[in-house]
């Protein structure tokens, strides 16, 4: 019973993701298929790595992990399937399993990596524009019904990886960035707990706003109070209770976050 | 074959829906899952409770109904469980089933509500902010898995409910509220059929618009006009044909609606 | 294995897709349903069509596609079901089928039509405004479930269709339409590649702007350019590479687009 997830920057009116499902559908019958999101901002890889990352871990072993966010479609950009450690992945090579895969390499398991050059496993007739539909989507089925990846073309070392910028070291603190926004407009910050001196009480500063301390969760303070915390991903994030942090501060990706101590 | 269903103030942006199934998947593999809705509004639990009343009941028996509004999370209130009639219902204790649960009662049939104090039946490590991957898709999974409603954690009777304002006798009439606008602009009261007299014409009133007397469907007027019916839930509904009733009146959940007859 | 797409004007945020997924259920437990956009702008039967017509033939044969776009609900329009080639609709009789049918027309295959007009096949209970719960979804769960098309009702032939307008021929080339936006802000025509000289370089005008020839993909020309080229459904389209092409021109559906030859 294999599971399969969508990630792609598609949306929703337009009826692409259910074709997808349909090209799996026919090649796989009855897979089942979990969309994580089809919301990623257009064409950014970046945001779906880190979607990728926060979510990929909760499937179970053997999930196939299709990503599409694909502004290279058509062009030379190589077509890729990879197993990362329990999980495999299906997209085009543009480095969206960047955090994930460093997430595997640190836990060591094993990587491999597939140039998706054997068109038998693709759709008979590939468009310039749609290959989520034409190539990943009928590769992801083939894979769930049983092909293993070493057959679905040749193996490739040379995966694209992003830059994920860390926090850097300067006078008392560290400086760090805005990487996500989220839903609820919780700021979250490329900090984690491994960051901080836990001996000391952090002072955040961003756009403008500081934050003494940090508290264990949102309900812990009063509605509307400028908070910071650890989040689900173990992320340092930066929240409005039962508000949203993003529009208050007018934060967004790549905003410079300070960290000192007093 | 086990249905679950998700119904949430998530979004669907950041993959923490995808993340729920899979945590869920790991527990009962294939397990079928519908969303009921996302875009509940953040923290907003009366309106997770009229979405998941006029949803629940249209599910078969046995459905595992996982409702994640939670402006609580992390702090103490409680995570709970519960059967209410031939329906499941896995979330924190915040009264959103208190709908559904005044259905159940009416219909006569049995309720029992649970503790979820077992950690067994959670995800390992538990965050302070994100219960509905670490708590309550594990509980459903479990629930969905096998393990029966008892074993999941100690029996309590004390369960949290929501006022929900009824409509009041005035002076040759009622005085109601709007309670839900949905996604065409539809505005909800909390009006049904047995509040009206049959015997005379109602004049509705709110947000400066007079409405004379109900029409039964949507199609009966022509576009544009400004009408009220009653709605698939049962609820007195006020609508523009083919148009947005919301935006024309701003009308906005909690506004008055008058009735009286003429 | 049957698969069933559900694809309607009812957005995401009132739990209505939902209920019909769960009524779906109640009669064919554990069919496949997926999503094909629920993001149809309200009451836009032209755009539900061009939806289903690129998604619908990707699905598996056997499958019933489930098309609820419905401004006529509760009047004397007719509930209806059809076979077309090798899939299956179900929904009001709109002509919401005319372009899938076109193509099955076109293609070869058998049609058929059914008035749906046996409610033991329906929910006991059937409202003036939600036949997508109360016929549709139970229809389509009966059908799932085995029952033949032609017990479902009384067949008939006179289906509604709907008008597309066709390019037609002016002095020197084509005056087309702008016929769906697509998320990207993609502006999609009613040209293909048929209509086009293939001896001579095509310039196309819309809403203002002109563009010369065409390219084969987004990736082939810098962000921010204007481009136009074969979609994924064959249509010509025009987009800007990175960006919104819908949104820099102020485009819209029914908007003329002219092409000559230079």
């Amino acid at each position: 019973l294999v599971t399969i997830t969508l990630l792609t920057d598609f949306g929703l009116k337009d009826g692409n993701v259910g074709v997808m499902k349909g090209v799996i559908w026919n090649i796989a019958p009855g897979a089942i298929i979990a969309d994580l999101s089809h919301l990623i901002s257009p064409q950014n890889v970046h945001e779906a790595a880190i979607v990728l990352n926060r979510s990929a871990p909760y499937f179970p072993d053997g999930s196939i992990h299709v990503v599409v966010v694909d502004p290279g479609v058509g062009t030379d950009r190589r077509p890729v399937a990879a197993r990362l450690g329990p999980h495999f992945f299906v997209g085009p090579d543009n480095g969206v399993i960047t955090l994930l895969l460093e997430r595997v390499e640190t836990g060591g398991s094993t990587t491999s990596f597939i140039h998706l050059d054997k068109p038998e496993f693709w759709l008979p007739d590939v468009s310039n524009v749609f290959h989520g539909r034409d190539i990943f989507a009928p590769v992801a089925g083939h894979l769930a019904a049983g092909i293993s990846l070493l057959q679905l073309g040749a193996q490739i070392t040379d995966i694209q990886r992003l830059h994920f910028p860390k926090p850097s070291q300067i006078d008392q603190g560290l400086r760090a960035e805005v990487i996500h926004i989220d839903h609820f407009g919780n700021i979250s910050t490329n900090i984690y707990q491994e960051h901080l001196d836990p001996s000391a009480l952090p002072v955040i500063s961003l756009c403008g706003a500081r934050i003494k301390g940090l508290v264990k969760t949102f309900g812990a303070q009063a509605p509307g109070t400028l908070i910071a915390l650890f989040g689900s991903t173990g992320n340092l994030i930066v929240s409005v209770v039962n508000g949203n942090a993003a529009q208050k501060l007018g934060a967004k990706v790549g905003d410079i976050v300070e960290v000192k101590y007093s």
